[in-house]
């Protein structure tokens, strides 16, 4: 069984990339919503609470463990693979190495939370994956609430995106969108950054780096479960946006 | 002594005007900054939050406890008030009555959080404090995110307080700033509205229901002390904006 979290709904478009690639395996979701956002909060609080998400997993009896938050697992991901005795998949390697497989001209810019950018963690990775490349890394805190609202096209979030963004247009032929919630508003960055600009997130790379990690597993009943810390109500509202469908059953924990 | 707690810094406003009411006073103040915001969780995780905060001011012997949080007010006064065994003061019902008293019209708006207007609580007391008033209730989610990250001026801010109040422009005489946050973009808040709407944030009507409520004590040394949920760094950067001056001391705990 594969555990996924997230600190809200937006990891569901990595657990939606896992299930295409992997539809015999059995998963289980936690979303930390009763603690949303993650990218404001400092280190500590954000590896404190991913340690509260990764044992609940682990009580399940995952064999591994998917940090589907990229300001988590910006944080925390050396903490939990140094702790935990499961493999333990990121979201930032796989997206920085897509990213620097995209880009022609070696100009990339990478976008997040402020927590996600202040970490240096993607722009590691991206010169790992791409020695010499010339990176611009940029925190865009309106993001994740504009997301959250739904309010993902027109004047405003175009504003919003033109503030942030305009500033790379005509430097950069990719860019990652590091964080969970920015691909509702992929449309609208694609429309400030202008022709040219390959925007890249994490789910599908994502999910070839949990098949290559996965320890082989007996076979076994294929189900799926979902657990929120808030009231389980709007996850599941707004969950289908991300996953592709309805979620099975959406239970309510206190971690 | 008085406890105050907010989900974070915006408190310090109720908390300020306290000071300055009562200068005499020991206060203790509590911003749940690991776990902000409340305004877009659920009542049930409000609730619980609240009664976590309530019981570590409580533990260091406050005699009175304030609530300068609109969202933890409107959900969870009534719970505190019945559950603690001293007098616990919240911010909706002063700023209702201030409002009530300031609009000439009767024609009045109150803006919010998600949870605090649908919790319906500032409508309750505005009926309350001048039956019979034309009330317009609205949900502004952008603000608290605007206001954390400092962009209070210019064309986004006013592009949302536009898209949010727009509608308001002629229709009110007196507008509640229903969460603690909002006193920072009031100036842009009134721009969109234009003349003759009165703004009125809860700080000044809560501090005087302070001093009706709180139960005489004997005299001691006057302290001020500050906690937080998450490290203080952030904190106390931002702390002096809504204070007045630095915070004496900020020290952090895990609740």
């Amino acid at each position: 069984m594969i555990g996924v979290f997230d600190s809200g709904v937006g990891g569901l478009t990595i657990l939606r990339a896992i299930r295409e690639r992997l539809p015999g395996v059995p998963t289980i979701y936690l979303g930390d919503t009763a603690r949303v956002p993650y990218g404001t909060k400092s280190p500590e609080v954000v590896i404190r609470y991913t340690r509260n998400n990764a044992r609940f997993l682990l009580s399940h009896g995952i064999s591994l463990l998917v940090v589907a938050c990229n300001t988590a697992t910006a944080h925390a991901l050396p903490t939990l693979q140094k702790e935990l005795n499961v493999p333990v998949v990121g979201v930032v390697e796989p997206g920085a190495r897509a990213a620097a497989a995209k880009s022609r001209s070696g100009r990339i810019g990478v976008i997040g939370t402020a927590g996600t950018i202040a970490s240096g963690a993607y722009q590691r990775a991206l010169q790992a994956a791409r020695p010499g490349c010339e990176l611009h890394a940029l925190a865009c805190p309106l993001f994740v609430p504009l997301a959250e609202e739904g309010w993902l096209e027109g004047e405003v979030p175009t504003a919003i995106a033109e503030h942030y963004l305009g500033q790379l247009r005509g430097r950069i032929d990719a860019l990652v969108l590091g964080c969970t919630h920015y691909p509702l508003l992929a449309p609208t960055v694609a429309r400030v950054l202008g022709e040219g600009v390959a925007l890249v997130d994490s789910a599908e790379a994502t999910a070839a780096a949990v098949e290559d990690a996965l320890p082989p597993t007996r076979a076994g009943g294929t189900s799926h479960r979902y657990f929120v810390t808030d009231v389980p109500v709007r996850f599941a509202e707004v969950a289908a946006r991300f996953l592709g469908h309805a979620p099975e059953t959406v239970e309510q924990i206190d971690i």
